[in-house]
């Protein structure tokens, strides 16, 4: 916005939140500057009117008086404060939504019958804020420069809340809650009663632990000492991104007010609350400059957070060079899918729907974040971390029952904790090939694993083509040899893999098709071609296992097989040990599905020769493709898997291998030698494994998850509704531009055909800017997408209303046409 | 404890917790179940005295009389409450410290002088606690058995707090914060008042955030409707490790409190506030009921741990065989340095010092802990996660700023996120590979950077042996073969360095002597013997650099390096790329320090050939040597470097791996195909960023850690004073168990003579269980140590008092010494 605003809260009710307001307005007056009172919700209305007090001049004789400032207020009324007018002093104020009766907001709101949604409240704000900086902004030809410099604001805002911090909307939700998406600033009431040290410090931890910047304390005296105690403890009270200089919250001191006694026919302040003002008259001077200041302060700091990335930052995946100051995003906050961003433009935080879902790890909308940070929140105050070897605690325990439950459920019986993906995909095959060592007899017993230990030979293992597993060595051995793969990236990379290239599944042209690659296992596939009109044909086992191509697929993985084991005879070859394949969908390697009939085939092929399987579920499990357990979506079990992103729902990194008792026995013995020696410091670390436990059981539990659906014939688990709507993706994936669309569960990825983009990419692939281009123009629909290739993608946590989803894919349509249509000079 | 205890808590002053407290001491009496009830801290005495009322009978006639229950309570008495005496009705009770003032504690003990420090009020009530659960334990003759089953406990013990959750404690510190280690369950009275609902939310998330477990809100009624929304909200708010069983904390609702009036010559309640109790009968007996249920499944859990961890877990480097179940440790939270532990012969929770700082990870005393818990929930409200490439947000940048003036301050300029030390030093190799390339003209220019891509030779790395850098392959890469890097464990295991042995340096009789390895670079070290009576000496650089010993070092290093570029010219070996060390002691190597003027030269040498030096200090930094960067002690600076673990704090796992700007600018260029495409999915998010940022900032600030102290010389860094007293280490050395010892910041480590342990392991090193023995006898002495082969060590936090380790470094002389003494029959 282009003044400064406040939220203004209090640590309890009747703390003087009003007083505060009136008299930063009457600073605000002192200086000239317009400032704008906005009360979203009031009670007791018209008889209580805190926008009348705050906007009135001190020619009325008593508050008692009810006068609205302007004919624009009424009840629940939408006006803006410009219609409003201002009063006094260059003040305007507006009451937004008011019921008559003096209760809480949800009560009234019932009692009266006229409820008011979150998104409402939300809506409503926004739009005043805007309007009234709109106004003062052109009215005074200030640019919002100069808030970045010396120069005086263009005027101020605040948002005054109703009760204390917790106190309900008009919903009944936590206006703390409803309110934190625009995360305004917030300046706390203190309360100067008994026990106001208590409801003072607890309101402001309240606040801070939802992300808000709480820019000062101001407190009214009392007898009991109070802003001696708020003040010590708010002076060393740490918040985010503060940095070193800005460590503390100040508290303002206030005279004591006076006590209310009975004006006219109501309790209240009579003309004595002006000569408390007049008191207060250097304290709220103080409060503002240190407010605006604040602001200017805040404002400087997303403004030169690019140049500060830029100098001292080193992103993954990402050119610097390539990387003009324009591209680089300030990320203000995060509130369910979306991202609050700083708009240097507008000079204002907008949302911004995270299309990448932070690389694939968000799991919880806005509602369901609050049950995860508060894990999160609880397990860092109980615990911090705790040394896990030997140890055990709770939210160890919780995540890896939920998980043995859940993805895990009928086939696996252990769990072990790393860090990411990459790590346990390491501890993944690294517990595959000693399974394979055991049951082909290299181990013959625990007693003899470590005299067999010399004898062991060098393996390898079975994998798929474009295929992805993490960036650490062990992971990156296993991916056949690509640009991440080659000695710039990889020195040390050896493919360690008999790589087969998998034929894919897509939606063209509104059918299902399947995609044999060139050069894949089935050369041509001539004859074999396959097609469905929907996605849970081309998954029909029953059916599809049946049909020559199956047939095919089985062939090709045993001669595949075959071939290796006469590799490994004649020419002492490594043999392969195990099976390690993406579920279902190969995320990095651009959104791939793979044909699950295929991935059947070579599961069966690999189980039928004793080869452990290890399937990698980072990306596709934990509800990512509509079932909990992608391996579910195959029909077939694996003897590993590995978990992570959606595992802690977008929070903290934190990964699982799960594996069956076999594969646990294999480590089994006599001595620590025959153990797993891996480890990481914060293995099982409290906070991850408690946002995972909560995570787990958020997703599942439908009276959280509104998009859980039971799964027909006779199986008990659940499943995720349809989020992205078919015929969408349908008249998507006809469009001429797009070469087909892969849509399931929470991914929604539309392949571009190559000349798109003004065939400044060309070929496709990794080096393509293919979709870079749609990305620009989606961004300015509020849609933060990130290309992989030429394949443009979006991405929703599995708990994200189909509504969304639903303007998001007609967002989408609506570019692409556009583009189809060749009406756009861009392109 | 043997009977159940909680902690009544207020979410406002004069809520009525007393008022509870009497109910439930009544309705235990209903249920002839003895009750103790505890003040730990009471202002306004004699004339308040809540353990008057709880304990007394109605046959008084007011509650405004002020009779004490016994003789035994006085003003800041230390009476136990067997002393004092039971009231009525089976009811004890106790007020600890107590001060005439009707003020809040705080003041009461400044304006009286008499002020009681955190540590007696929690000393104080663990002691009351012990002698009345003995006392009805024995009494009663019931074992705490009983609580697993269906019987009934041997009684139940209250614990009222004073004022409201954050109100002050005689010392000034929230009352919240001075009684977290004790982590007794709480039972909140909520705020019947207007406002009350947001004040008992607020108090609500002020204890779970504290990591308490809140067992029941009970809330007296009212015309506000309060009960009907804190049930509401609280029946859905989630705690940690409660299970898909446990969710949602109950509300009890009470009839409205009589109003309070004058009796006698006080305000109180009259005789009715007991038809108030009569009335709330079946609510006080159902809370009751409620609350031992509660107890006795919170019991249950922490028995039955161990069993589902050894059903369900598995444990790194653990062999779980050689785990038998008394040898889990069922950790309910920790506490500072301390851990909370279970134990089932006590059936209590005993605080335990976290001797291996949960594998070196923790940087917090319990008053610092706060900072860094609040900036986890602080950054997880506000963030979340955010997807880092092209992103910005302040806490990455906070963090980086922190690193770039501590850690990196003078050389590095570059910051790049991982999630463990592990995958900061794959990154750590790549990038120095790649500037090796850069360096020696395999890549000419940025532009050339893909076709020199295929012409790029195979690399080496110059590194040491018995060095350890992570668990992922390339970092096995960098290892010495080893029982680690075997097939069994690393099947894919390619040393890929050259590997010197380094001599090491310890404290040995008292003396710090270099030991040269056995088949080292100096074999037997014939005339090179050095020892110095004091660490600084080995540390003093500019005397040692010029010893024969020095120059002996720097001869061994280039011949190897002078070897290795023949290989490469001759035989088409991998030249050396670049050095790789842990930076002064190799910690899971067996806390070797290693001799700095070896490393210098090591350092001296490869730069001299233009090898970029990487420095692995995700041990070994951010002050765990006593300097902020490890590299400061070698007075040699890297090009790169890699910090975990203290990085922050002791919450969540995060690294950094910082550079120069050469570095960084060997991965620029015009395409993708040169920048650093490694990545994970949660790099930089913001609760670790936030948190290592906080750490960092609290290590640093001398008003927060008293442990800083300016190092001489005229350098403005900062240094650790000596925290392990060095006469005890000295002492320690001299037993004739003992081989050396290691001393220096955190670090204390005790190699001991193979013999020790009864020869059981013998031959020291990794399979050694040496230490084993002493550890069993350490951890009866509250010291949970873990043992590194036949090293002992104990790490305490660069902010932990050196009083306590003066306190720990005695336990360990003294276990030590009676082994040395050769007097137990243990050994």
């Amino acid at each position: 916005m282009e003044c400064p605003t406040f939220c203004v809260w209090g640590a309890n009710t009747a703390v003087g939140k009003t007083l505060v307001s009136k008299g930063l307005a009457e600073a605000a007056a002192r200086r000239s500057l317009p400032c704008f009172y906005l009360k979203p919700v009031q009670t007791g209305f018209p008889d209580d009117s805190d926008a009348d007090f705050v906007a009135r001049g001190r020619t009325a004789t008593t508050m008692g008086a009810h006068a609205a400032v302007a004919a624009g207020i009424e009840r629940g009324g939408t006006s803006s404060p410009i219609a409003d007018g201002s009063g006094g002093d260059g003040t305007w104020s507006h009451t937004e939504f008011a019921w008559a009766r003096a209760v809480g907001p949800h009560l009234a709101a019932r009692e009266e019958g006229r409820g008011v949604a979150d998104s409402e409240v939300l809506r409503a704000v926004t739009a005043q804020l805007s309007e009234f900086s709109d106004h003062v902004g052109s009215a005074l030809r200030l640019s919002f420069t100069s808030l970045t410099g010396d120069e005086r604001p263009s005027g101020v805002a605040l948002v005054e809340t109703a009760g204390g911090v917790c106190s309900p909307a008009p919903s009944g939700a936590l206006q703390c809650d409803v309110l934190r998406p625009l995360r305004l600033p917030a300046i706390l009431v203190g309360d100067p009663k008994l026990g106001g040290i208590s409801t003072t410090i607890a309101s402001l931890e309240t606040l801070a632990a939802r992300g808000y910047d709480v820019v000062a304390i101001v407190m009214s005296g009392s007898a009991c000492g109070n802003v001696d105690a708020v003040e010590q403890y708010a002076s060393e009270f740490n918040q985010v991104g503060g940095g070193e200089d800005a460590r503390g919250i100040p508290t303002f001191a206030l005279p004591p007010v006076p006590e209310r006694r009975i004006v006219g026919d109501v309790v209240g302040h009579g003309r004595e609350i002006y000569e408390w003002l007049d008191d207060g008259r250097d304290v709220f001077d103080a409060l503002l400059t240190h407010a605006t200041s604040w602001h200017r302060e805040r404002v400087r700091k997303m403004r030169t957070a690019p140049d500060e990335a830029l100098r001292t930052l080193w992103w993954p995946f990402t050119q610097h060079d390539a990387t003009p100051r324009e591209n680089v995003t300030v990320i203000d906050s995060r509130c369910g899918e979306d991202f609050g961003v700083y708009s240097p433009d507008s000079n204002a935080i907008e949302l911004r729907f995270d299309g990448a879902a932070s690389w694939w790890t968000q799991g919880a909308s806005k509602a369901e974040q609050t049950r995860l940070v508060r894990a999160a929140s609880a397990a860092a105050g109980r615990y911090g971390h705790v040394m896990f070897p030997e140890n055990v605690h709770a939210p160890a325990l919780d995540a890896a029952s939920e998980l043995l439950k859940g993805a895990g459920r009928d086939w696996a019986t252990r769990v072990f904790y790393s860090d990411n993906g990459s790590t346990a995909m390491e501890v993944a095959v690294k517990m595959a090939i000693r399974t394979y060592f055991v049951r082909k007899g290299f181990i013959p017993s625990p007693e003899k694993a470590s005299d067999a230990a010399d004898f062991l030979p060098q393996v390898r293992v079975l994998a798929l083509d474009g295929s992805y597993h993490g960036d650490t060595l062990g992971t990156m051995d296993m991916q056949a040899p690509s640009v991440f793969t080659g000695p710039l990236q990889t020195p040390w990379y050896k493919p360690r893999g008999i790589f087969l290239r998998p034929p894919t599944l897509q939606m063209r042209e509104g059918r299902w098709v399947v995609i044999q690659p060139e050069r894949g296992p089935l050369p041509g596939g001539g004859g074999l071609a396959a097609g469905w009109a929907t996605r849970e044909e081309a998954f029909d086992h029953e059916t599809r296992d049946e049909t020559p191509l199956a047939k095919a697929y089985r062939a090709v993985v045993d001669a595949a097989l075959d071939e290796a084991e006469a590799d490994a005879k004649e020419n002492g070859a490594p043999p392969v040990a195990a099976l390690v394949m993406e579920c279902v969908l190969h995320g990095a390697g651009g959104m791939d599905l793979i044909d699950p009939t295929f991935q059947r085939a070579t599961i069966q092929a690999c189980r039928a020769r004793g080869l452990p399987v290890v399937l990698d579920e980072v990306f596709a499990g934990i509800w990512r493709l509509g079932a909990e357990g992608a391996w579910e979506l195959l029909g077939e079990k694996p003897d590993v898997s590995c978990y992570a992103k959606l595992f802690t729902g977008g929070l903290t990194p934190l990964a699982a291998t799960a594996t069956t008792e076999e594969v646990f026995d294999a480590f089994r013995g006599p001595t620590k030698q025959n153990a797993l020696l891996h480890g990481h410091s914060y293995t099982a670390y409290p906070i991850g494994c408690a946002v995972a436990a909560e995570a787990q059981r958020m997703y599942r539990d439908p009276l959280i998850n509104d998009n859980l659906v039971e799964m027909g014939g006779g199986d008990a688990r659940a499943a995720l509704r349809e989020l992205w709507d078919e015929h969408a993706a349908r008249a998507i994936s006809a469009l001429p531009c797009v070469k087909g669309v892969t849509v399931i569960g929470c991914v929604l990825a539309i392949e571009l055909e190559d000349s798109v983009g003004g065939g400044g990419g060309g070929g496709g692939g990794y080096s393509s800017t293919a979709a870079r281009d749609v990305v620009l123009r989606l961004r300015a629909r509020s849609i933060q997408a990130r290309p992989l290739g030429n394949v443009l993608y979006l991405m929703c946590a599995p708990t994200t209303d189909p509504a969304r989803c639903y303007d998001l894919i007609r967002e989408v349509w609506t570019e692409l046409s556009i583009v189809a249509a060749g009406d756009d000079d861009d392109w």
